[in-house]
């Protein structure tokens, strides 16, 4: 067993604190990893403060991981001794139903194993990258391009495929009209990678605060949604809408902004369940969707597609020590737009 | 002006009485149509109901026509007297918008025509096909092929083409797994033709009253929603649902039936709006979708689609003086499976 350094939380309302964890011995295919930095998600809040169901605590989360390998098994083959690698929000799945066939692991029929606050194979609760070491099958260990640094690379892992994916399977490209909904993490990375995509880009942000970024990482429009006319100058516009937002939204506002054929995915669950009215839908054969990270290839797609574009997130790093102010900060939408924790510090 | 027979009503719970009415004189694309049959679809009943809005009274309801071309405006190229012609829920558009030139009239971005409580270009309130005669501009009839009789041709104009579009739009196609939720008007057609498509065809249906049908016209499977154990065992089943069923449905219980990528297509707009379990689409990429009937063109490929594969209606032809009967039949789903008024009883 490896004994590696970590942050825990010991219960919904607890903070973090320094904990030991163990990590499984190299099996025939594992990668053991040494992080270097991992990326603040809001569904660790989510998760350590147990809002998505019971959790065994003592939890560490993180599941936007970049290091570098420092052991491999003795069947491994993909990856070597000082490879540049991350891990993202799955370690495993069956790899034998319909979905992990086609490379969709995260749609596993069985349930992919979450990288924190799941039960490996071998029975163990799996515990994340706020720490120094992981153990992870290198069938789900990804390559980071060498253009890209450890710190923005982590949040690639989980932001990044969020977006890319549902872009790339609704056909963001040129000709085609996108917003995204929502200027955060997720957001932020939305912009960029639709922008490389060839698409038009519009934000929809709450507010105008972050207009000049959304500009400058690639959106062409920005509106704020507070303002009433925003829904009646746009309406009818968009082919693809990608929602970051996962709180409560008027749905049928947002379906309304959709043209013929267009889709809104939703890449976030709100807890309560939304209300659409058919006849938006109806009227102009529009659809309402959800999408879920990506497979592995994909995000190992969409890293390379992220170097080739120069995309990288905007980030804050900070140290091991300061996790609880940042899922404060988080909360209150001060982060411009991931926390990184540099795990040097941990 | 023609004066054509027709059965009117007076207002929302008045029946209806014989009337005389008036269609316009040929303008240079017309086509004057004699009527012999007129399908009669549950929009019929709303609208005659005022249930969807306020309507212009005297009403004549009745957007599912068949007949035969008696005199053709003096630039019509299409049509000649004695052809055998069909007229379904549109009679006109703006002709364009980027809906239009794609040939998706029923999605003309300033509002298509309807056969019956629209308004045409030149200001008259329009009325349907529970009548002898109609003018409409060629562009908007549909060429009746000469293996499907006129009886049985009405009802393709509408239930037809609004189950034929979504089928084909989605793919419905061997190695494609459909459901068809309600064994109606609707639902027939699109069993039949989900059938013909090569796919493998369930039907969802309250009750098994009707599984003899539904298997004789191709269904590979016929399941009870009253049965709970239906939504457990078809889990994570269907490519594509067509639900024909217009009032308010548990969403989250037939979203659950999709696979990976499937879409749930509504024809039909409950009054209500639904609810919508978010994680239900994002777990497994699904999508709720809605579709309108078709174009025009896409129009004329299902009839020849449904002569090609002797694909017709299930009937029960009525004389003009059993609508009223045949509207309390309707609500009370005693129809198998669309009433059809033989006109020349006018």
């Amino acid at each position: 067993m490896i004994t590696a350094k970590a942050r825990a939380v010991d219960g919904p309302d607890k903070p973090f604190r320094p904990a030991e964890i163990k990590r499984r011995d190299l099996d025939l295919h594992d990668v053991l990893i040494e992080i270097k930095y991992a990326g603040i998600c809001h569904s660790d809040i989510h998760t350590a403060h147990g809002e998505w169901g019971p959790v065994h605590y003592p939890l560490v989360p993180g599941h936007e991981i970049a290091g570098v390998v420092t052991a491999v098994g003795p069947n491994v083959t993909k990856y070597k001794v000082g490879d540049r690698v991350g891990v993202g929000c799955m370690v495993d799945s069956c790899g034998e139903c319909e979905n992990c066939l086609k490379g969709e692991e995260q749609y596993c029929l069985k349930g992919n194993i979450q990288t924190y606050a799941g039960v490996d194979k071998y029975g163990e609760p799996t515990q994340g990258g706020y720490s120094t070491h992981i153990v992870v099958s290198e069938d789900f260990v990804l390559r980071i391009p060498d253009n890209i640094e450890f710190d923005v690379a982590a949040p690639l892992l989980c932001a990044g495929i969020t977006t890319y994916s549902p872009l790339k399977h609704w056909g963001a490209a040129p000709g085609k009209n996108v917003a995204i909904v929502g200027m955060g993490g997720l957001g932020h990375m939305a912009v960029q990678i639709a922008h490389a995509m060839g698409a038009e880009v519009t934000v929809l942000s709450q507010t105008l605060k972050k207009k000049e970024d959304g500009l400058e990482l690639g959106a062409d429009h920005y509106y704020a949604t507070s303002d009433p006319e925003t829904f009646e100058k746009l309406a009818g516009t968009f082919d693809l809408i990608i929602n970051t937002v996962s709180a409560k939204i008027n749905l049928d506002a947002y379906l309304g902004l959709l043209a013929l054929d267009g889709t809104l995915v939703n890449v976030g669950a709100p807890a309560e369940p939304l209300s659409v009215g058919v006849m938006n839908l109806i009227g102009h054969r529009r659809s309402f969707a959800g999408s879920m990270i990506g497979g592995i290839r994909e995000t190992q797609e969409m890293l390379d597609f992220c170097a080739k574009h120069n995309i990288v997130p905007k980030i804050e790093v900070i140290s091991a020590d300061q996790i609880d102010e940042a899922y404060e900060r988080v909360l209150a939408s001060d982060v411009k737009y991931r926390f990184v924790i540099d795990i040097s510090t941990m």
